[in-house]
């Protein structure tokens, strides 16, 4: 479930209100990291948030209004994160960046100490998390309404590369072996 | 930005902590309406609900691991959601499942008085929204790491409708000229 996607949406409850923001996510056996400064004001109470990723796979067309909904997988990850510093932030900024852009950590130039200090890596642990997945054809086969009904699938890939305008080299082969790959 | 996705991630909060869930929209000049009884926990309370969509639209490689990052639209709404019941409730059901599968409110059968009673309908107003956009290529040219940096797009369409085991009508226009467009 964590494999196939990158950006998960970090809910935190900030002055009781809730706040989701998106965010980039690589994770490990026993802990997902998150990246960013949005939960760091919910940080300092020590409060539990809720990380979720989702991967939408399809609408579900069927006979009724009422039997429509969507082929998804999505996990649910709550816990209090932990703050990373030191050589542990560091080994969670790879692992996150390997999963995101595989190739990168060793083709891009690594962190500097200022960089890794403007960094917020927050580690949740996996321990509570519970996944909801509906796949499959439409549940009203049973239905008198006699029309045509199944699934309309989705399907996220990667185009070329766009170089920036002042790349003079070649696209590197760990870049270029993505495009046409799905999500 | 909400017209292009139909999934949205919805956070309540439940008992002090935050909650995420994915879920249907739609919506009209002055609301989003969202689908599901997750945020019914909640909604005795009268408090505040946050409602994220967001699109993911590519990778930014930068030359530097510190510039990496993601381009992306992404709105979220904050407000207290009214339960829908009524004409409004069949007139929010019709506007989220047009958004969502344009054509399906004719064609499919409509939803009876009990499968009405059964659907939950969250109502939010679009007053207070705030929007986030990233787009363009990395940020770090000046950077002396001398390798290739640019973007990788990520692109959701549409594919081929899968019919389901039963159904013996062809796939009506309306759900196949949405193949091989995108999201």
């Amino acid at each position: 479930m964590l494999r196939g996607g990158f950006v998960c949406h970090l809910g935190v409850v900030v002055d009781g209100d809730p706040m989701v923001v998106p965010t980039v996510y690589g994770f490990d056996s026993g802990q997902i990291y998150v990246h960013g400064s949005v939960a760091s004001r919910s940080l300092t109470q020590g409060s539990t948030v809720c990380v979720t990723v989702t991967h939408v796979d399809g609408l579900v067309l069927a006979r009724s209004v009422f039997e429509h909904g969507v082929n998804y997988r999505s996990a649910m990850i709550y816990g209090i994160p932990r703050l990373l510093e030191g050589p542990e932030k560091l080994e969670a900024l790879r692992c996150l960046t390997e999963h995101t852009a595989p190739g990168q950590w060793d083709y891009a130039r690594r962190p500097n100490r200022k960089e890794l200090a403007a960094t917020t890596i927050l580690a949740i642990s996996l321990q509570e998390a519970s996944v909801k997945v509906r796949q499959g054809p439409p549940g009203d086969a049973d239905d008198p309404h006699d029309v045509w009904a199944g699934v309309l699938p989705l399907a996220q890939a990667w185009q070329s590369p766009v170089p920036d305008a002042l790349v003079t080299h070649p696209v590197p082969e760990h870049i270029r072996q993505r495009t046409g790959t799905s999500l």
